[in-house]
């Protein structure tokens, strides 16, 4: 089982989460059901917004990407948290309002926003817009105008650094639906157009490296591309850019051999290096903005089933199914993405079987893992599938017309639900 | 452009579905948009219904697997063209009851039914009980005397046909999460165990091949390895099966050099088939029932976007990005499934163009198709994707908190909503 400090075994042998017997949360609210470890999300934006705040100039901060794991609690988190939000949508942002997060402290993402998107992040007084691009830029522009304001906006750029190898190359990696390359002098070009418009302020540019990203080097290489880059703006349109924004990607440990990074240590290392490299160019050193999802919540939440039964195949797999599946959790279906997993009734016990992990829809490929590493299961057995706190809520389907399982969050050893289960009513309530 | 009937263009240039201009219902209802041409879905539910009349004994019938698309009104037009109901949730029985469907017509199938699925599905009087193993039989047995009814069941079969190759084979292709092997033995074994069980009415066997099959042979194939089945549980136990159903996995043409195949002249050869082994076996004829899921919508729906932007990469692809995506439409994310597009505004003009269609989820691999024939393309333009019938509306995530797309059919070239669409507060609506 993978190893977590808020993840212990007590005297019955069941697996607690932030001390509370799993078992217990299983009978309360039933299965399947989210659950997360509220104490272990603050800690976690707590540390971003502490490692950004003594590395960085002041006002940088991280945003949380409210696409990892978005609700109104996730919101108000944030908020008290000090983050500011990342938002992709509508949606998101409507979530966010909700909540009461204040609007100046959310930036607006997508590469395909739309024109009621913009709008509404316009007229809700968003603090920043990332600009997908010279079209978006001019709609940007457009409906500022009609509104009466002059936008904050970033431009997202494609830095053209090898997500695999992380080497910065010029071909191949600008080849993705996000930003305007910058090794073809396209984003040089369309910077001088958000220059030249009268409703946008241009803050700065915004890019992104990559997921899943285990140590600091990628980013750093990221802040060599990007002050390269902002110094070719600055010496091509003598304009420089208060804010800087290098995007999310920080890994999470999802097996045994896998080690979380410490992103404080890698906060560190990337802000020196950028210091570095803004001395080399005499840049005047960018507030600096992050956007962490997964590495905030995804080690933080666990998805409970319940077992429902187990069939070995003679010369096949042992396959466990469960009552969820790639509608609660679709990793595995959609990236082969590995989670650990246990059957939380047992979890002292060792781990002899390598089992599949099989999910109740009524499809080939419903699976949850194959070769996952369990205790011998049984019908009636709680399983656990860990590190489900990112893209499983938020990716969540209505497949088989399955309604989505409640979410409980976990604070100083008390639970409480933050999202709702659906009921089967609610599964047809659009059907006319 | 892939042809289909009911996809013709009109004077202006502009994509027709049913005789209908489809511009006019994207500026009625807005985009992301699904479209069903219902007269087609009737059509060819009529088609497998009068097939399987003609073809084999009284009773047989096709159930719509509802998996591929369910809502209200699916159920209606099922039930109104005489097909029976293939569920695999509550959700999805929930969803027919409401729609008025009888129960006495629906069969629930899946690999994991809960408790609670198992009781509601006895409570609510479904005609067949489809169990997957020895585990859920007991469970059905159990469930079924505490409300006093000998439930009647199928028991879910794997006959080790392979989907590629459709040869029969005994190993690899048993090794999967649904059904009792047949090659091992171990179907016959389960079959005494049903034959034993108090509360239990078995009424045949359920075995299904694969999906997207373009001709007989698997299904005759599957017919062979079934009635030699059938006989040796007769020679074993003295039982004979009145039902059997064979499954669904009738091809649909996603692209243009695919041919739908004539499912009328399949479900012929396999009649023809199936009275030949019976015959060869002494056995009596049983009631068939097929499955068709995919084969009876896919073709009849398609999805309609708004361009947002157009963005051509140097030495890459050409992205036209839309504001849709995997949250619609999962199946390109999921299984590279190929779909044609068309530029609904100018669907007369050639497709000069290989595009890279981008969905608006932020997410590289949110894409809904790569060297995609099309038309050239540009923001506010109106783009198609067709055969979305199966497996899109009813796969649909609220991922990055997009609201999900309503659903408007077209009957006698006139529309109206099925399905109404999400709005901002729905998103959030279990929010607490």
């Amino acid at each position: 089982m993978l190893k977590q400090p808020n993840l212990t075994i007590n005297e019955q042998g069941h697996l607690c989460l932030g001390g509370v017997d799993v078992l217990t949360l299983a009978k309360k609210y039933g299965t399947p059901l989210y659950l997360l470890d509220e104490d272990m999300v603050r800690e976690r934006m707590g540390l971003y917004v502490s490692a950004m705040k003594e590395n960085f100039p002041a006002g940088s901060k991280p945003y949380y990407a409210s696409k990892a794991l978005c609700c109104r609690e996730l919101c108000r988190w944030a908020k008290e948290e000090g983050m500011g939000l990342d938002v992709v949508s509508s949606g998101e942002l409507y979530t966010a309002l909700a909540a009461g997060f204040p609007a100046a402290d959310i930036c607006f993402h997508g590469n395909a926003k739309t024109e009621a998107d913009i709008r509404y992040a316009i007229e809700s007084g968003v603090g920043l817009i990332a600009a997908d691009g010279e079209e978006e830029l001019r709609r940007i522009d457009r409906l500022a105008g009609e509104t009466g304001v002059r936008q904050d906006v970033l431009l997202r750029v494609t830095p053209g650094i090898d997500p695999h190898t992380f080497a910065a190359v010029n071909t191949g990696v600008i080849d993705v639906k996000f930003g305007v390359p910058i090794p073809t002098g396209q984003a040089l070009d369309v910077t001088k157009t958000a220059l030249a418009l009268p409703h946008i302020a241009l803050r700065g540019f915004h890019c992104h490296v990559g997921s899943q990203i285990f140590d600091a080097d990628p980013f750093c290489l990221e802040a060599d591309v990007m002050t390269a880059f902002l110094d070719a703006v600055r010496r091509e349109t003598g304009y420089t850019a208060p804010v800087l924004d290098l995007g999310g990607g920080f890994a999470v440990a999802y097996e045994e051999d896998q080690r979380a990074p410490d992103c404080a240590a890698m906060i560190k290392k990337v802000a020196a290096r950028l210091r570095e490299q803004c001395a080399r160019y005499e840049y005047p050193l960018p507030t600096v903005t992050l956007e962490p999802g997964r590495g905030v919540v995804a080690a933080a939440g666990i998805t409970l089933y319940t077992v429902q039964n187990v069939k070995s195949v003679p010369g096949g797999a042992c396959y466990v199914a469960v009552d969820g599946g790639m509608g609660d959790n679709p990793r595995y279906a959609l990236y082969g993405a590995r989670h650990s997993a246990v059957i939380a009734d047992r979890a002292g016990e060792p781990q002899t079987e390598r089992v599949t992990l099989a999910g109740r829809c009524c499809e080939s490929g419903d699976l949850l893992g194959e070769d996952v590493p369990l205790q011998e299961a049984k019908a009636g057995d709680t399983l656990a599938v860990l590190v489900t706190g990112a893209y499983n809520y938020s990716m969540a389907s209505h497949y088989n017309r399955v309604p989505r399982p409640p979410m409980a969050a976990l604070r100083g050893g008390v639970d409480r639900l933050i999202v709702r289960g659906e009921t089967l009513a609610d599964v047809a309530a659009y059907d006319l």
